[in-house]
């Protein structure tokens, strides 16, 4: 999900830092996708110690310009610290979470099943499901309950649940409001008003519109990026994209026409910040030209 | 130069500091800009504790989600404070510098006022002429020496090429290999073949290009932002640009068909990682259609 915007772009060298098992062997699916998309480059290191070897270079690992990935909290602090000392970060990133706007034309177990693959993720997963129907918040936690027994990962999911809520609100413009301002990671509308209320949608990492675009097809199928904001970060973040590997260069010519033009206002606002050197590359460029 | 991207993006609330004079008064030029793009809230604060205002919020100045503009070395670690705890900045930035590769073609004085015109910017400027002429080198120094003589800030400017540097190439391929190493915030290309090295440079600020083209029309005239990294974060930062204002979403919508041929894919990779909630998002959406 991220080496192939990086190689789109194309950068010249990608390293991917994976944790090995205790044996220290890496899963297979990760090496068989790493060499799908062309990273050649695998280190046995994870953590916040796998961003101190990026971020400084070791012996083995190279220096990077730009670290990306989400990871635990230790990995989201050492990324801000790398980040203050020279090294660019893709964003911040905390616990995963969701955030599913349900009305009365949800489908109780659609939505369940939803806040489950968000509540499974850890314990510290959020899971938010707002509605401007009583009745149906009801129906979903009973969902919830009731497919929680079959879970693998029902204690994880559950203590994800204990920091979650259902928010009720009798008018729908509200609760477009308190979903905007909540900046989900990301948000499914489950309503078959879902295109309406997507062009409402101001704030958010990505928006799952309608009854069947479940947020684990964005995980693993609908090919929209993955690495999004979290923690209200979308109020001033977007999910990596393409263009967080491309850096950008302005390039300016000035003709002999386009100096006789633009050098004189030059001339005056140098002047007036009493830069007279900044004037002065001017003054002898025109100089030169009138000679 | 901010305010103008800030605006054509569509941002709400736009929020100027700026440090006053002793009288309290704040430079009517600044007011007059500021009126002119459209910024109607300004605030007399400036240094550390007009980031810690915007970052957190006042009684007066309001919390903002990004900050952007240049400041000193204060400012600069303010930002990258505020940045940990959850406001986004354009970028790290130092102090100013300027590269400019001049070869036989150049005109001495157009790149000596270069080099002054940066060096009178702060006494922590930094100022290289990068050359493949060594002949050229000394017209260029001894115009230097020469131009300052007239220079009000000739002292800031005495300082800050004490701190700067010519360094002199046999090989046209080594100094644009050092150019692009070096990551200059600006960079001139003085010299005839100016277009076609531009072509072979992938790191810098932003590229000056041609005998014409002062840095100085860049600060004020040529259209390009003049917001630039510094202290070479031109390896992994852009200026600021539109897009630096702009947050971007992913929206997906998954139609029937969709969900039935993507489905069993995702269906097999969330089993794969043992996520059955993720699996089981879709699980009951198929049988839904099926039904």
């Amino acid at each position: 999900m991220l080496a192939v915007p990086a190689i789109i772009a194309g950068c010249k060298e990608i390293v991917l830092c994976t944790p090995p098992a205790k044996d220290g062997s890496i899963h297979p699916a990760i090496l068989y996708t790493a060499n799908q998309v062309g990273i050649t480059k695998v280190y046995k290191a994870g953590g916040s110690q796998a961003i101190g070897a990026m971020a400084f270079g070791t012996e083995t690992i190279p220096q990077v310009y730009k670290i990306f990935g989400p990871g635990n909290q230790f990995v989201t602090i050492a990324k801000q610290l790398v980040n203050i000392s020279g090294t660019a970060i893709d964003m911040p990133a905390g616990p995963s979470e969701v955030l599913v706007y349900a009305d009365s034309s949800a489908n109780p177990d659609f939505v369940a099943a939803d806040l489950l693959s968000q509540a499974e993720h850890g314990v510290d997963s959020q899971v938010i499901l707002v509605s401007i129907d009583e009745a149906k918040i009801d129906e979903v936690n009973a969902a919830v309950t009731e497919q929680l027994k079959a879970l693998p990962r029902a204690d994880i999911a559950k203590k994800a649940l204990d920091n979650s809520c259902s928010v009720f609100f009798k008018d729908k413009d509200e609760a477009i409001e308190f979903t905007n301002n909540y900046a989900a990671e990301h948000l499914i509308l489950a309503s078959d008003d879902a295109d309406d209320i997507a062009t409402q949608i101001h704030t958010a990492g990505s928006v799952f519109i309608g009854h069947l675009t479940p947020e684990s097809a964005g995980d693993y199928a609908s090919g929209t990026n993955h690495t999004l904001p979290t923690n209200a970060y979308a109020r001033m973040y977007s999910g990596v994209s393409l263009d967080a590997f491309i850096k950008k260069i302005t390039f300016q010519r000035i003709t002999a026409e386009g100096i006789k033009n633009l050098g004189p206002h030059v001339e005056r606002m140098a002047a007036a910040e009493q830069l007279d050197a900044h004037k002065n590359a001017v003054t002898v460029r025109l100089k030169s030209l009138l000679s």
